[in-house]
């Protein structure tokens, strides 16, 4: 039976969205939650102190990087990953499945599970249910995910409802070997399920349904914002929303923007991932309240103010916009870490922000406050 | 008349050092001390509050870069260096004479001043005395730095003495016009005067001599560690304090490393520069007080232990060896932060340590002790 991990403080009668906490291993982290990425046991370019500045309460690494490099022996020698890495909040570990089928240039799937050639090196490896859940209990993650397939979103009906069939195996023996592990590095590490189905309505119910008799500790959304219109999407989250119990976590996978947040939030998503604060922000972009802000654009030279005059991060209260254009043009390493820190900074607060709202039952009239200003300039010189 | 800005706090019974402070329009700051070097107005891959808090007291920015790079009319506007970079405590500039001389592809020296094509784009720039003057009262440091001309060490005596010429006329110049400068962003910028000479005896005290005549706020010793033997720098910096009077603070550029930098001292130095903390670190090497480490070096795979077990920066107090070389190997930002701040925090230690062992008098046995500890295993496998 799956721990008891998770508690619903308030329920919005506006939509389906709701207050919640996860208790793990390491502590307890509010929902809705965005969690930031660190894949290589760093979100890059951050602290963990830093991270703790700017409201982190949870980060995810990713299984299939750290089983590559270092490799999850070598973690689970440090003391894991929160020893490793010097972070000793929550951390959620991927599967590894995504980045197999996204990363790798050969891959061979079989009802065992799949051999792969690594991304850096060429060399050949082999993950099944099993080894994902060694790994993930090695690296000792608080909360580890189950090992799926993951098609791309033109696989086609055929292809889907055979990847659906071998997700499913997996997720059932990910789940029989996860509870049989007998020196995990944390100890109740919590387990997610994860349904696929692509944007087949029928597939990714019969996925859904399938996930939630096997009564893993969360559930999560897989296989979305891959390439598929934003309609499909939104249909399948708000179709797994419907299937998936309210009494459990559900947690939309490498979503996203605010404007996918909010909405997903309404449909009763708890938990988000994904790298477009920290990508975006090694590039120079940062995000606003008012939309997305080009910090090499030569509009940025004289501006002798913050990214957001009214924004309490370390970046803004420091920096000017003139400042962080001349960092980027002359590539100091203190550009992108400044950028990264703002918006990872933004996301926090938005999602602080959004849980203030459904508390104080407001939650509808923020979003759409919300959204018009974030979009508004989304098209300007920015 | 040069300003009061140097105070002898303690004179060491035991050589030439001494203690002291030295007071600029932003604040006071201790010698002998040694000044991190920002080069386009960040030290690499540093925040200001990172710097306050490794202790340091005075940063270097170049004059050069920032020349070119945002413009010096740009960060007057911006109100100076000092509210650009978000640093508040004293900076000093160099005057942009050695990366003239080290960077740019083409030079022509005059008697006016140089003629040269910058590093990054290949546009011809002219620099003379004056204008290197009104280039540093637009950016706002606490000291400003004489124009000179630096020749290469094997320059050749007929050269050398042409060049020391030179730089005399350039600092009589520089001396002149910044007394003149109507609207500087930082009233009450010091003028340190720099000698030239090579390593040619007679030279370098001829230009010791003429910088003495001049009454400079500071006296640097300038055109060293460029090349030639050790011996001859040592007896070069010998020479210089014996006539740079011990009532002004005495700085040798782009000095350097801790071996070379606890001799200087000796000899009566308060002043020091170097790229090397901050270079090492981003390629992988950090120094401690057994010597270098490299941290890309198969030894740090499992070592889940600090670079140093009694360091109390940031990096030690939190991670390993083997999670530094985690990242070095997976190219993570984090690796070259988290190595320069190590680096950052062992140079301040390091004249920390330095000046407590001058007021104690007992500099020369701390120095005896700490180089032979410091260079037993420079040779071994780190």
């Amino acid at each position: 039976m799956a721990t008891e991990c998770f508690r619903i403080t308030y329920d919005s009668p506006e939509c389906d969205a709701r207050l919640g906490e996860v208790i793990t291993p390491h502590g307890t982290f509010e929902t809705p939650i965005f969690m930031p990425v660190g894949t290589q046991a760093t979100v890059k370019g951050m602290t963990p102190e830093e991270m703790e500045r700017n409201g982190a309460q949870i980060i995810l690494n990713n299984t299939y990087h750290l089983y590559l490099r270092p490799g999850h022996d070598l973690i689970r020698q440090a003391g894991g990953l929160h020893a490793f890495q010097g972070w000793y909040k929550p951390i959620l570990t991927d599967s590894g499945g995504f980045q197999v089928f996204s990363l790798s240039s050969f891959r061979k799937i079989t009802e065992e599970g799949v051999q792969f050639q690594a991304h850096h090196d060429g060399a050949y490896h082999m993950l099944t249910p099993e080894k994902v859940m060694d790994i993930q209990q090695a690296l000792g993650s608080d909360i580890a995910m189950a090992f799926d397939e993951c098609p791309p979103p033109d696989c086609g009906y055929e292809y889907a409802k055979k990847s659906n069939k071998i997700t499913l195996d997996w997720a059932r023996r990910c789940k029989k070997h996860h509870a049989t592990i007998p020196h995990p590095t944390t100890p109740g590490q919590l387990l997610f399920g994860i349904c696929q189905g692509n944007i087949y309505t029928d597939l990714r119910a019969e996925s859904t349904r399938a996930i939630v008799d096997l009564d893993f500790d969360g559930n999560a959304i897989g296989g979305l914002s891959v390439g598929e219109e934003k309609n499909a999407t939104r249909e399948m989250v708000q179709l797994a929303c419907e299937i998936y119990p309210p009494t459990k976590p559900r947690y939309l996978m490498g979503v996203g923007y605010p404007e996918d947040i909010v909405e997903a939030v309404a449909m009763g998503v708890d938990m988000f991932d994904c790298v477009v604060p920290t990508r975006y922000a090694r590039n120079g972009t940062v995000f606003t309240h008012t939309g997305k802000l080009v910090l090499r654009h030569a509009a940025r030279k004289e501006e002798f103010f913050p990214i957001e005059e009214d924004c309490e991060c370390y970046t803004c209260q420091n920096f000017s916009r003139a400042y962080l254009k001349h960092l980027f043009q002359t590539h100091e390493m203190l550009g992108p870490r400044l950028a990264t820190w703002h918006n990872i900074y933004f996301w926090q607060k938005f999602t602080r922000n959004m849980r203030a709202a459904i508390r104080e039952n407001r939650f509808l009239s923020w979003k759409q406050a919300f959204l018009e200003k974030y979009l508004s300039s989304e098209n300007s010189d920015h």
